[in-house]
């Protein structure tokens, strides 16, 4: 395979998006933007990346190192254009030997199979590739003028004819170069425009001219949207949310209502798991097969065994995982905890750094007391244990194997296999006390009133 | 009314469907699609029914025997065509007198109106009847040839001449004949295609040509879908949907926004009920005049009364039976209980195996302990008891009328009637302690640190 | 500014509603259909409102008063059409001095952009100003025939030519006149038609036939849909929704999925806010800078302070009142309390009638025990406090700074500044005895089935 250097331009403002945080760390499917981009170029096998950000985008830089930790990062202190922007990554493609393809940090949804498309016609003989697409209304959009399969030049909007107008096919700005010819024609690009900018686009014109090849490939318009407001990035999730529902849909998953489920970048999901109606995955979820996801069920960094039952009304947060027709229920959460084959977490239970056995049963309302205010403690119950409704788990602690904790007990001190445990106060009936009590209660109510 | 046979088509594979579970088994609106299907048989007056299933089809067989248990069952060996299916009924259409209608167990939404429709035609003299219907793109579909009101004959695309492929009205596959009609043309077709199968539809040509009169009806394209995927199920899901949505609206039900309200093929509603966004009805429920469903709630098998208020966040399950007036908030999950008139239960509890007087008020986090690892046991409150809240009791326990049951109690002996209960420990202040706690906690958390 | 009069109708009966209650009561966006078309007035700058209501519309009389204290309320004791019941309002408009604007109160959408233009071509000269709009199918509907910008008349379908036909600006009765213009035409409409009724739209012919200028001015269809069943109510809601979600995305707040989050009319949101999918606002609800909604919450009455956390799974009822970063978690439950900077109620708990200071900790499943069946009692906590899981708070109590309450406690007596308090059983464990109780269990299951 051709080497590929992958120029990633970050340095947009986006103020349009009305918000502290940079635009290109805004979320699709739970991952920044730029994650995106970075992962799409890494999987087209981009085998250097360079990144060109904003004068002081921290931020940015930081959440692209994590991803892309060999990625050169270079700095566009004045924003004059995307022409410009590329230039800024010289370092990058000065000694570049394959290919070259620009991409945009806010333009999270091109596919591997577009930059696949690219690097193809760059083998086979294309000096430049521009990538197009026919969006919905063309208006003000530069529009591609082709002969031949060739793309001739790039047509602004406001400097067509009646005719060129007619044309439906534009410019995405998504760009693939021979090394060679990027390295030919980018310190030839001129600003002398309305905006005094640097566009990359005009490398179309100057390359023709020099009578190198240029071609374009077509995307779908939903691929190529470029987020610069709330609206389109509301749009962008949209798009990604169908495309995951399809996907998991062909793979064998139902989904009841599909519009009422999203999904993650990187969420897996086995064949024949049910999810039915709202349900939420957050990043970091696997799901095997069998399993049932009911309604209102929100999952996070969770694992969910085969045939496990998850919900209604279930958070799972980082570090669950559920074991084979392990089940968790209604106002249930799980964090950090491993639940057993076949156990039981049925009804407004907190679970939360925990090792729970196989086939353990847990009442109704029984919390893990995992947090003194300043450490996390763990609990351990070992297998076949019943811990009985609305008891509190003072960890650390350890409930051994076939052990039966009494409803209502707070339960400090470890309890051996099979003992039973019971930490709560003796019962007292007070004969006709409850009538007095409400009848002070009620002259007391009278007697706010007024009355 | 003349008598009717229902053959009904089952063997399908199904292999697009990705799942270990028959297709036919794969539910819409919490009903598997066979058993739509033969809901809307035995609605149009099917007296009789034939069910041809695969080879090893056991689930099928056995989820069609509880909902039509007189249906004779037969197996198709070979996937050899339609028309080889339908011959698989013979002990069914042999001997049938009136009409006989063949549908499809992976066509769940056929309406009853259609089966009418063609019975009707029937009865007026047709022999056989198609249904027809005009869907979005006709590509790839079989044509009907019409002329002045008949059917004279189906085209398949491939055979189809540039006008015929203009026509856009398309075989559903759904047919009716006049038992006659069925037993003179069932075993004269033949095979002598590419596929080498039997097509039920050649039964329209051979009967023109004996000069029978074939009609056909034209039904709704989303009422003919055949399900052969997963993205198709979910798309027979959404028009259920919308049909029931548009009915309860039409009916007298605020739906705040359709599309997140989801029924069952036998929710029940009643007149000048509200339901918020975010509701889900499982099988078997019914609403009263009045009542009020809030968001995000989860209802299966249960009964609402008159002006009762459901959620936001409850969860009825089967054998949950509200009063007129009751009340079920946030957190709660019902199960196996009446709900006495005007009684609450708020917050944050689970009221199972239970029965609650009327005007009863249950506080927060109360837990009805019916279970013991083997067996459930019964709670029983009586009319105007006071239960304080994060009470535990114990089942088999009963609490009597206007008893007060004190906040924190573990209760496992009954109640008598107004008296006060109270099961729980007495409270300790340690002065300053506090203040070591937390540093001891906090020293442990530096420690660890390694500070 | 030119005196306003509103004149808004409110008679309709409604019957297509199936509801026992008034139609113009059912609620758009958690308001009632009459008080948006009261607000929109108001906004515009009525300076006096005349309600014209059904004979014994007793309780749409008193939405209104509430809304508008000085509204002419007058009733409408026949129906005979909008030409009458605007007749009804006689004493309103015999003395008004500027202009007079006829509105719908089923009609909720309609926006104080038109009213403003509608009142600006008033001022300008015209004498009657109708507001047209496009509909998708304008069959059924009364045509604007108009000229040189004028609106000449106003022809019904059924008498309308064929070419007439072919238009599509259509008549949504919203009227503005001249006060005087209304005088010299309100008693001049006639009755003779089909129906027998006085229809206002005539005043458009009289007004011609005087001379006077009638002008029209077009809305978009969304605006000036009239609601008479429960599947119009849920597209005005639909249309509202929209705009509400479009508005705040371009004010800087993320709505991960748009379609999946309901506003109510006076939910205020801050930029930078971020909302996850599945949240409900009902109405009174303001979100500072920096917050966070997770999904499935839901929110009414309440306000959250700069960068706190809501939910998952959360329910803020009215009075709610989060600090700057205070966390409400999953399954928790606040109402009337205030819950100090940097707080935590992250799980399972109910927080009532409460003051929580900062930085206080409260643990899984507590619950502030406010209501003693007559009486609602404060909860008081102070800050830094750390309160154990599943612990009881019987109100009235105060907690003190810096305390800490062991988990499972029932406190029902105030704890000092920096005191430990317990008040729970000890616990007792019996080896051994698990075992006995699962075995008598167990028998006593199979004794039940006979085994």
């Amino acid at each position: 395979m051709t080497e590929l250097l992958s120029i990633i331009l970050a340095a947009g403002e986006g103020t349009r998006m009305r918000s502290s945080t940079p635009k290109v760390l805004h979320q699709v499917g739970g991952l920044p933007m730029i994650g995106h981009v970075l992962r799409t170029a890494q999987s087209a096998g981009a085998s250097s990346i360079a990144l060109v950000v904003g004068a002081s985008s921290e931020r940015v830089r930081a959440s692209a190192m994590a991803a892309a930790p060999d990625a050169l990062v270079s700095e566009q202190h004045e924003r004059l254009g995307t022409g410009h922007a590329v230039r800024q990554a010289q370092a990058a493609y000065a000694t570049a030997k394959g290919n070259v393809i620009v991409l945009y940090a806010d333009n999270p949804l091109v596919s591997p199979k577009t930059l696949a498309e690219i690097a193809k016609r760059l083998d086979d003989g294309a000096d430049i590739v521009v990538v197009a697409y026919r969006p919905a209304d063309p208006t003000n959009l530069g529009r591609l003028l082709t002969l031949d399969g060739r793309l001739v030049a790039i047509r602004e909007h406001k400097d067509a004819s009646e005719d060129e107008r007619k044309i439906d096919l534009c410019n995405s700005g998504i760009m693939g170069f021979k090394a060679d010819a990027l390295r030919g024609v980018i310190d030839r690009i001129g600003n002398a425009n309305a905006k005094g900018e640097y566009y990359l686009t005009d490398a179309v014109e100057l390359a023709n001219a020099d009578g190198r090849r240029v071609e374009y490939v077509e995307a779908d318009p939903a691929e190529v949207v470029g987020v610069d407001d709330r609206s389109k990035l509301a749009q962008a999730e949209a798009t990604f949310q169908e495309l995951r529902r399809a996907d998991f849909m062909a793979a064998g998953v139902t989904l009841h209502d599909p519009k009422s489920v999203w999904f993650s970048y990187d969420t897996e999901i086995a064949q024949d798991v049910t999810i039915e109606p709202n349900v939420v995955f957050g990043p970091g979820v696997k799901i095997d097969t069998g399993a049932v996801i009911h309604a209102f069920s929100h999952l996070e960094g969770a694992h969910v065994g085969a045939n496990a039952s998850v919900g209604p009304f279930a958070r799972l947060r980082p570090g669950a995982n559920l074991g084979e027709g392990a089940k968790i229920g209604n106002f249930v959460e799980v964090k950090k905890a491993d639940i057993g084959k076949g156990a039981k977490v049925s009804h407004l239970s907190y679970i939360g750094d925990a090792s729970i056995g196989s086939d353990v049963n847990i009442g109704a309302g029984v919390i893990t007391v995992n947090y003194d205010g300043y450490n996390k403690h763990q609990t351990v119950i070992g297998n076949n244990a019943f811990i009985g409704s609305n008891t509190s788990l003072i960890a650390p602690v350890n409930v051994g194997p076939g052990a039966l904790v009494g409803s209502g007990s707070v339960i400090t001190d470890d309890v051996e296999a099979d003992a039973l445990a019971l930490a709560r106060g003796r019962q007292v009936n007070k004969p006709g006390r409850a009538k007095d009590i409400f009848a002070a209660a009620k002259a007391e109510k009278l007697n706010k009133k007024g009355l």
